[in-house]
């Protein structure tokens, strides 16, 4: 069973993860694993549904079959969880440490069945199709009690974490706030206790007027590079309406989200040669906690993607301190996704 | 000028730096940089000493003369700084964001005149050279009214981010308190506050008493692995005396860390093939400001240093909501360091 542990002092919890528990031998400096795998290999190719765990949800042609080929995106539980989605939490105390069990869910969303195709290079409909089934995982999974938050992410490419090309997001669902989540929910918060206004609404109105770091500027969304990036041409993509969950988006806002992302991802790949890249959702924490003793939490929050190159190695400075070295301005990095001809 | 700026939600303030300004082209994934030099081009090695800025301290032979050969731990100013000493920080807002002027120091510490000798390489009283540099180097900068704090990092290896072969420390002093370094003090700070006693002497104690994560037991340090360490054969250095900056060590303790940080990273050397790492020193922040407004900031520190051994890619979901998976229970990293004979 893997474990969480929290920090004392700074309170993060962290994933001591059995399953894919490593000896000194197995740990080799920036490991590479099956990302050279083909389509005979590839556990997410279609007509290789049997090296998965059974689908969770697929969107599939009218006549195929679960778990067979006729998908078209199809989700299904990591192979090799960082958590486990069966048992209680257990909470105590080892001296003066906190530990509990590491419940959770960990999922896969495979994308398409098409092995080289990058998000950026699905068509409309099949973003439309991730998208949504982010949405409907996030509202199945927000309904177990034990489980606090819903993260979806992505890891494109090698440099980014992936371990497999077939292009692919994952869901990870928490029986905790994750650290940097809570973070952001108090800073929204403390912001709106004082100016009775959601801060990124603030942002968003500001960025627009600006102009600057605009990338895609769209219906429902607006797509920048932010004020403060950690990483060269690091995008957000915030709803201009405010809304503290995605699951709340609707299918207009959805179909236009998908043109927003596509637009972003293929400004990005193009401007940089097809880099590696995350992108992540950060939503309000679950809702059903959120009814009870957590309801106030994240009303004050407002759902956003951040998508996040990864062309810098980061190093000790930023490991030690949280302090980090970005080498390009965010009005440049702005100017250069903008004008870049798809 | 480089210049600093604050993530409005979160408080986090990044380094805009001009002085590596990259555009897309310049920006390949995985940077590969000067790694492959070797002593004649080496700007580190003895006998270049034209090709850094000119020496800030040195510890030389006797005979020998400033910028040239005969030294055995040099100082210098980094040729590429993150920060720049001259100016004021000019701080502003501009509409709901903040900025001020990238004003500190970035430093290099050359660690032996040996190109290819790592840290845990270097005989027992060159190990106490570099560590008094660092003393040295912290006590000279915290007199420096514009800057905050001093963070003292090496990166070993390229997957850490040294982009020079040749061993090197790095200092950079910023005019803010760097955000991760903050909930540290924060962390301490409140438990001080409930239990008035300090949370790393707590955690000192619990370590000798269960001995299970203890990698190196001294007179005046203990090395062991933390019980919810982010990343697989993390290993902290903690002083046994309640101290909060690191410039305060009696140098019978200094002789001792070095024996200490000599150990523990021959043993992470030896378990894991000479592996790519970074350490950083938590210290308090400088003491000039701490004697104003600033006093009771970092009192209830104490003191360590924080070794990184880097196995693993840190992927979308670390990145986005600061909770790690580490496949590696600290206590079987713990024996493993333990075990191994050097």
């Amino acid at each position: 069973m893997p474990e969480l542990r929290k920090d004392p002092v700074i309170g993060r919890w962290v994933i001591i993860s059995t399953e894919r528990s490593k000896r000194p031998g197995d740990l080799a400096p920036e490991m590479q694993d099956a990302e050279s795998a083909g389509p005979v290999s590839c556990p997410f190719c279609a007509g290789n549904e049997h090296m998965t765990p059974p689908e969770i949800l697929a969107y599939r042609e009218p006549d195929s079959r679960p778990n067979g080929p006729g998908w078209l995106t199809r989700v299904t539980a990591n192979k090799f969880p960082a958590l486990k989605i069966e048992g209680d939490l257990d909470r105590q105390g080892i001296g003066m440490f906190d530990r509990m069990n590491g419940v959770g869910a960990h999922e896969v969303i495979i994308e398409s069945p098409h092995h080289d195709r990058r998000t950026e290079d699905l068509d409309h409909e099949q973003v439309v199709r991730v998208l949504t089934a982010y949405r409907e995982r996030i509202e199945d999974l927000e309904k177990d009690p034990r489980l606090r938050y819903v993260l979806v992410f992505k890891n494109q490419g090698k440099a980014a974490g992936a371990s497999l090309t077939h292009p692919h997001s994952q869901i990870i669902a928490t029986p905790i706030i994750p650290k940097d989540v809570k973070e952001k929910l108090d800073g929204a918060k403390s912001f709106y206790d004082f100016k009775e206004r959601c801060i990124y609404c603030d942002v968003v109105r500001q960025e627009e007027s600006m102009k600057e770091r605009v990338v895609v500027d769209s219906e429902h969304f607006l797509a920048f590079c932010p004020f403060a990036p950690r990483f060269p041409f690091e995008v957000w993509v915030i709803p201009k309406r405010h809304s503290c969950a995605y699951t709340d988006i609707a299918n207009e806002e959805l179909d236009d989200l998908a043109s927003v992302m596509k637009e972003a991802l293929s400004r990005i790949s193009k401007s940089l040669n097809r880099p590696p890249y995350n992108y992540l959702l950060h939503t309000a924490p679950n809702r059903i906690p959120r009814k009870g003793h957590w309801h106030t939490l994240g009303n004050d929050f407002h759902w956003h993607i951040e998508i996040m190159p990864r062309l810098t190695r980061v190093a000790g400075f930023e490991w030690g301190s949280g302090f980090y070295i970005n080498p390009t301005p965010p009005e440049e990095a702005a100017k250069y996704l903008r004008e870049v001809v798809l």
